[in-house]
């Protein structure tokens, strides 16, 4: 008997016609209210991974967030807005009880051999192995579906800063739990595994969460293959909290230095 | 006789039914191929921004260049996909000739007064008054759009670098041409006014287009009146440009310091 991995659960669809199928949450990414977003987005975005008409990998992926999702059953709708000879657009939506709960576009494409230029290098880490993982708790699922590694700004939450907000910078190793060989799924949601910087930069937690998501995919899944189930290394820093609403970014390496993602989001917060 | 600015001319949409409207192509904003992507992602702005039922002001904007857009008239459709009591989301398509050229979504929301925190310091940089705009040529009606004040990484067209590729950065002054009061409009726009960065590394030009950009506004649209028509600082990056695809990201700022919009943007290219 082959045990699906958490992940391949939680994002399994079940066909329901011609693009339309119905998923359900699942209790291992759990997060305080509905599932955590990063299973929303791979869940949206492997509903185009899997349609038989899809080219090439996925270069974005952009995920909004438009209402609560309750744990249960939800439908997913799917349309090729454009397929192009190697550049092919998609759009999704989430509904649940016929209300829209996520919108998503996705770009795929075929990669061509090109001239190829890496300006961006890995932030100096020390290696996976060197450092030990942080229980995160035990209150949400999600949390306990990654092994978190951190270097620099680990979360400290309920110690509020006394003097003046914290650096909102996170740089840490981030591995699937159980292991799991690194995909576009894995991926789209380890771009949301960081949590909403306002935690991080006032140390309390308030009603707050991500709005929109947008992980761009710097590579191919071969490289994605070759990483197999090794950690890989996750820098999260954010520029703006203005009434209610932040942003956040994010970069994911491999441990060789190959950059494999990179993300933006917006999150509302409230005091 | 009021004359409209050319920006307000380009993203103008007539009404044509319930959230369907036409507009058209400008001479004034156009690229190699179709009009600049700065005017079509403001154009889908535009149909929510002016529709009665949107709250707040724009939080996020992700516009898919779907396919070419060739001069003349479009058809946008937009949809109002959830609304919260403080958060609205919008999907818009930009259509022409029965095809999708566009698809975007649009966050909006009611912004509320909360701690505020703005890490992110603008970049250092001479006064706007103090830097020459320099003349980006006359073949495209949209560079003619722009007063390009640059600091650092002004564009070399046809000057490929002989010591390795050049550094993907730029810093420059952006102001309307002619003078616009700022607006979530023309921010939308600027955020694509940096040309694709393979150009800028490389100093030569071959096929290369916008695919996705992203926009979240980071203010009201009482601090971009405020800032009135005088010239934003930005900047703009690039961390990656492997097999066919690269990414950009760039930030705007107003001359006080305030960080008004940040974008981020993957673009194709073939050798």
């Amino acid at each position: 008997m082959t045990t699906l991995h958490p992940l391949d659960e939680a994002t399994t669809l079940t066909l329901t016609g011609a693009r339309t199928a119905v998923g359900a949450t699942s209790h291992w990414y759990a997060n305080m209210a509905g599932p955590f977003g990063g299973t929303t987005a791979a869940t949206m975005l492997r509903a185009v991974l899997e349609d038989p008409a899809r080219i090439g990998d996925p270069i974005a992926l952009t995920v909004n967030f438009c209402g609560g999702i309750a744990d249960g059953p939800f439908e997913v709708i799917w349309i090729e807005k454009r397929t192009g000879r190697t550049v092919q657009h998609w759009t999704v939506d989430l509904t649940q009880n016929g209300k829209v709960a996520a919108t998503a576009s996705v770009v795929c494409a075929r990669r061509t051999e090109t001239w190829t230029h890496r300006p961006a290098m890995m932030p100096a880490a020390p290696l996976a192995r060197e450092v030990e993982p942080l229980f995160m708790g035990g209150r949400n699922g999600w949390t306990q579906r990654y092994a978190f590694r951190f270097i620099e700004g680990a979360p400290r939450f309920g110690e509020p800063p006394t003097d003046g907000p914290r650096s909102a910078r996170t740089l840490c190793w981030l591995s699937d739990l159980p292991d799991r060989t690194l995909d576009f799924l894995s991926l789209a949601a380890l771009s949301d595994a960081f949590i909403v910087r306002i935690i991080q930069v006032r140390g309390t937690i308030g009603p707050m969460g991500t709005i929109t998501l947008t992980t761009y995919f710097h590579t191919d899944g071969e490289a994605l293959a070759a990483n197999g189930s090794r950690p890989i290394l996750g820098a999260a820093d954010a520029k703006v909290f203005n009434r209610g609403f932040a942003d956040q970014e994010a970069s994911l390496w491999r441990d060789d230095g190959l950059l494999l993602a990179t993300s933006v989001q917006a999150s509302f917060y409230r005091d």
